[in-house]
């Protein structure tokens, strides 16, 4: 069923995933649209962005925010059109990014709205490299990882949402830059569409051998999206001084237990004292909410003058989202993730 | 046999240690006492001092720094007093900080040389709390550890060099202060003498449950020394936003293989992303020299006003310095630990 003007699909987080999550972890539900009242906007999703942390929210383990509640509909950023206004500041038509989640339809006093332009070419880039993913690969990089002109940075998922935008802004700012992406097609794309260095799939045997050679003078920056496997190629390579931003860690979302012995904390903690290395987590906009203004500017100005390409990875219709993001765990999109849930 | 005037007693590193280190690493050597020519000086060794990170340069393991050299005298600082000089800068019977190691008596161009007031009421404090222990205690907390009035700051090795003035400091900032040592004594030092608020005898079998109980706002600085259970039972008391200073891993400096698993590397990770956490290793002199001049001043007027008391564990004559400094890595000491090689 496509997107109506009666029925508001709506996708629930049923029950929460032990290990990863499967289809049977959402279900669908079919109410009425609701109706916007006096102050109140209705929505129409035609955008809904999926994003690994949304794993988090699946669980109700501690983290730092609440997890999504159960039998209600999974949490997410939406792009929406206006379908209907009881508002002053809002015109039926108009773009929004919001964050009504995985559904169709939803109403809003217009707490946490924000209005898009008309005329944007790709709405969609509010939700990647214009919103949250793009945000976050400026402030990880440039304040966390503070890269030098020169010096060598290494992003792992990188054509993602946040690594391919993290290369592009280290190779910007004149680093060297390596990539560690999930199949020979996405390290191609990074090398040749997104102008890094090299790239290495993390899937290859030798992936320590292979970064240490595209790493000849070390790593000064490894902006950490994985961990895993990836972190330990990694660990041994980084240099006196560097950097750490721990963005995400995708390879461990879906975990139940801690991997087997030995335990290797004194190894990392012992390099990060050896080596003088920071090493720091960070929630985007928690951390940097109050510097958004100058990463649009910037953003804004990149992609304008082509220095900067996004490639979205686009799914049509609602009903398709849970599985889209259960290969969002599994590595399976090549570029940010969206689901197309209307046409416009 | 004491220090005299026709031998120089040299203990050398004979062999490098394998786990804990023995009394059969080190062997004694009594050359003749070198000459001083045109542009040096001769030292006397008065005060050596012996510290954690000397464990390190036992081992050609690859580190910070290069590895002390076999059938060497083993490195370290010391307080001299000039015995004879053909520099024109120094006198006889001048006090300098030095690095001359573990030994009587060295020659010295001068390089490295820092002269000492000739009435300093403790030379040996230039070993400690007015040398690289304080200054890194000073640095390490106020700069990477950067707390806050009403913060909770958490140290372990409470009563040691570093330890001891890291408590203090965090006071004088009007931090709640939990002190983490390895004794009962140790802990009522801590408390009755240096001012913290609690300390916690990490024998105790139930360290995180007391730990816990101390620190009822959670943690906002840990200044790590020491690695192992201590770290374990402060991870997860961390605080969103927390900072931890990696200056030492004690408990580990001995170990021969990484503990038994699970390895808890991803528990590590997650809480560093998820509580957007800072963690720091840090070198002194090498983050911080330029630095120096304003810790010497600030602890200078601390100490003139009584605000930071600092104990020192006095070992008499050089030929004791290793089983002092075995037991140093076993937490036998109570304050700085220094060996008095002569009496002035």
């Amino acid at each position: 069923m496509a997107q109506n003007s009666t029925t508001n699909r709506q996708i629930l987080l049923a029950s929460r995933p032990v290990g990863a999550p499967t289809a049977q972890n959402f279900a669908l539900a079919q109410p009425a649209i609701p109706v916007a009242r006096a102050g109140q906007v209705l929505l129409r999703t035609v955008y809904l962005s999926l994003d690994p942390y949304m794993r988090g929210r699946m669980s109700d383990a501690a983290s730092y925010a609440a997890p999504a509640a159960l039998n209600e509909p999974m949490v997410g950023a939406t792009v929406c059109r206006v379908a209907a206004s009881q508002h002053p500041d809002y015109a039926e038509g108009d773009w929004v990014l919001a964050y009504t989640g995985w559904q169709d339809y939803a109403l809003s006093d217009g707490t946490g709205l924000t209005k898009l332009d008309a005329n944007l070419a790709h709405p969609s880039y509010a939700l990647g490299v214009l919103g949250m993913p793009g945000f976050t690969a400026y402030m990880g990089l440039l304040d966390s990882g503070a890269p030098k002109a020169g010096e060598t940075v290494v992003v792992a998922a990188a054509t993602g949402a946040v690594g391919s935008v993290v290369g592009q802004i280290a190779k910007l700012k004149g680093c060297r830059v390596v990539g560690i992406a999930g199949s020979a097609d996405k390290c191609r794309s990074a090398v040749e569409e997104l102008g890094f260095d090299a790239c290495i799939d993390h899937h290859s045997p030798d992936l320590a051998a292979q970064l240490e050679a595209a790493c000849p003078q070390g790593i000064d920056v490894y902006f950490e999206n994985v961990g895993g496997k990836v972190f330990d190629a990694v660990l041994p390579l980084l240099n006196t001084s560097a950097r750490v931003p721990v963005c995400g860690l995708i390879s461990q979302y879906n975990a139940t237990a801690l991997p087997d012995g030995p335990d290797r904390t004194p190894l990392l903690m012992r390099t990060l004292l050896s080596k003088r290395i920071h090493m720091q987590g960070f929630i985007i906009f928690d951390d940097y909410g109050h510097r958004y203004p100058e990463f649009v500017k910037d953003m804004g100005e990149w992609l304008t003058q082509g220095k900067i390409q996004f490639r979205e990875d686009i799914v049509d219709s609602l009903e398709n989202a849970p599985q889209a993001f259960i290969g969002l765990l599994e590595g399976k999109n090549f570029g940010k993730l969206v689901v197309r849930v209307a046409n416009d």
